[in-house]
């Protein structure tokens, strides 16, 4: 079965230069998918010229008058640049000619789109981030949210847990996923008063067989991997998150100079290369490029908007293995298990939060 | 000049195995260090027979009755045990008996036993905890609040900039260092509304010459070093912090598991041992180990709860050079200059912050 994935050729820092050489590249080792490379038609043109992919069977350009930069207010994104590559590319997701989209735009104009093109599912108040980060068991950690929402209620925190708990069954096969609450300690009495309301929900949750809280996690429990699922609000995910990846990109840089320093740890480092590859797969964030936007009507990836091209390629595998295991449908079943009874006006009203009774 | 220093013996997850037994490596190697060991003089006494040094003529033990346990609230370390080790630690420095104390006892106890005991400087609502972090310029990041209020006001975090802009500028005989307000992106835009409220008052600092206020920075400058100082509330500060710190131990495990996978790996492990050597130097969260408790009229130290003999050991080598620089008087000065007009409430209610204009 082919695989159709929309790409906002103009989002991220580096533009077509990136997401249509990842996009080409991809195709050249996927025979099932199909990409709609939606943005200005010359500049998309150009990179394939480049990349002599012009006459690829299997890529499609969609032209879009408009390009989202990334210090555009999210008003701008959402009603004044009604053309814009990014708007255009979640289009084709709203209207079935793709399974998913992926984008390294602007992050909050990306969840303001994809909220007004797609709607959010029944139940769903304000979607989230959520993306994988590695952990020590060598299994993932599934964080949520990583940026969506920088001002979060105990209501909406609840949600993430639903729909990453719905998320990783699907992904995962696992019938009740562990979920942790990202918190100063691991003790009740720690946190602020948002996180100590929503322990309260979770906890409810739990004790009715809805969900499988484990409580309270701290940050390093995320690498730990003491829970599948790990819950914060926005603010607190996307600050962890870049912090990890800056520490990340420093031991990369550490790692390099130390075994450059002098011969010894030159040829140290020839001989042990495969332990030297093994860490780089492992630590290397790039292989972790691709957050899903999850409570939407349809599948979106955001991409870093520095993704470099290896990068943006896994961005776009997570869409593609996504879109495969039909994580959609299958997500929308789970989370109609989960969700409190629905609340008609919430799954409708996609401007304002609407706060509801669990 | 000699440099005493009182010891929370009894506080951590170790008690005195690690912080007796770090106390006795410390004065083996610094001849201008006396220690204050306070708790159960029984437990300390055996401690130290083991070490055999009990005939050291550098430490002396002070019996404290109670000892205040992880999962203490509060109310119970500030009301009922009275005759804590952590509580006769801190009053030492009170009395003048000691220069600086150093604890690793639960966070949220040591900061209201410590600001109950010593009072707070003049001028600010809440002490917070400041830590050091490596950057990639090979220099310090210092980073505050780190766990110490959970839940902060603009009027907090200006005071936390405040408050770590005269550290650095005692510490590292930096006049203007610069302060980077923690947030989800560089733009203005960006933020909850706590942060944009905050970015408001040092824009105005910076305006009037008193603060070198950079700009918003994300969690990956932390690592860069864009800024001398990163400010933020304590949620994130402690989730952060623990999350790069279970990122460095999941890293060194990966480390020492691939080098180990084979013949190999094991001997490029052995001819490059000195680049092994470096990374695990720069990386080691141990090192870092020792937050200071800022806006206190005297000097505390928090160890990690969890720390071992080495790492509690740079926690009182922290102590111990803060003492050694007269870094009180350094900050009080520096203080005094940025402070916005003193109000007189405020130096004296330690029990409730008090809102301040700015």
């Amino acid at each position: 079965m082919t695989i159709k994935i929309s790409i906002d050729c103009m989002g991220g820092d580096h533009g077509p230069a990136v997401t249509v050489a990842a996009a080409v590249a991809f195709a050249n080792r996927e025979p099932d998918v199909e990409f709609l490379l939606v943005g200005l038609e010359a500049d998309i043109q150009s990179e394939l010229k480049k990349l002599h992919a012009t006459q690829h069977p299997r890529l499609k350009i969609i032209h879009a008058s408009e390009v989202i930069e990334m210090h555009d207010p999210i008003e701008v994104a959402l009603r004044r640049k009604k053309d814009s590559s990014m708007r255009v590319a979640v289009t084709q997701v709203k209207e079935g000619m793709a399974q998913a989209c992926v984008s390294a735009g602007n992050t909050g104009a990306l969840m303001a789109v994809s909220r007004y093109v797609l709607k959010t599912m029944q139940g769903v108040d304000r979607p989230a981030i959520c993306s994988m980060l590695p952990n020590q068991k060598n299994l993932p950690t599934y964080m949520l949210d990583l940026g969506a929402n920088v001002d979060c209620e105990p209501v909406h925190l609840h949600q993430f847990a639903i729909m990453g708990s719905a998320l990783v069954s699907a992904l995962e096969g696992k019938e009740r996923p562990t979920i942790g609450l990202l918190n100063v300690g691991e003790e009740d009495i720690k946190g602020n008063d948002v996180v100590k309301k929503t322990a309260q929900l979770l906890r409810e949750d739990h004790e009715r067989g809805l969900l499988n809280f484990y409580g309270n996690v701290e940050g390093n429990d995320i690498f730990k991997g003491t829970t599948d699922i790990v819950v914060c609000d926005g603010f607190v995910g996307n600050v962890t998150l870049k912090a990890v990846e800056g520490l990340g990109r420093f031991v990369k840089t550490t790692l390099t100079e130390s075994f450059k320093s002098n011969f010894l740890n030159i040829l140290g480092a020839v001989i042990a290369r495969g332990a030297l590859k093994s860490i780089s797969r492992t630590m290397n964030p790039s292989n972790y490029n691709g957050g899903s936007l999850l409570g939407l009507r349809g599948l979106v990836f955001k991409s870093h908007g520095s993704a470099d091209k290896y990068s943006y390629e896994w961005a776009i595998q997570r869409a593609f293995d996504a879109a495969k295991n039909d994580v959609l449908a299958r997500i929308s079943t789970s989370m109609a298990k989960l969700m409190p009874v629905a609340d008609p006006v919430s799954s409708d009203n996609n401007d304002l939060p609407v706060q509801k009774t669990a």
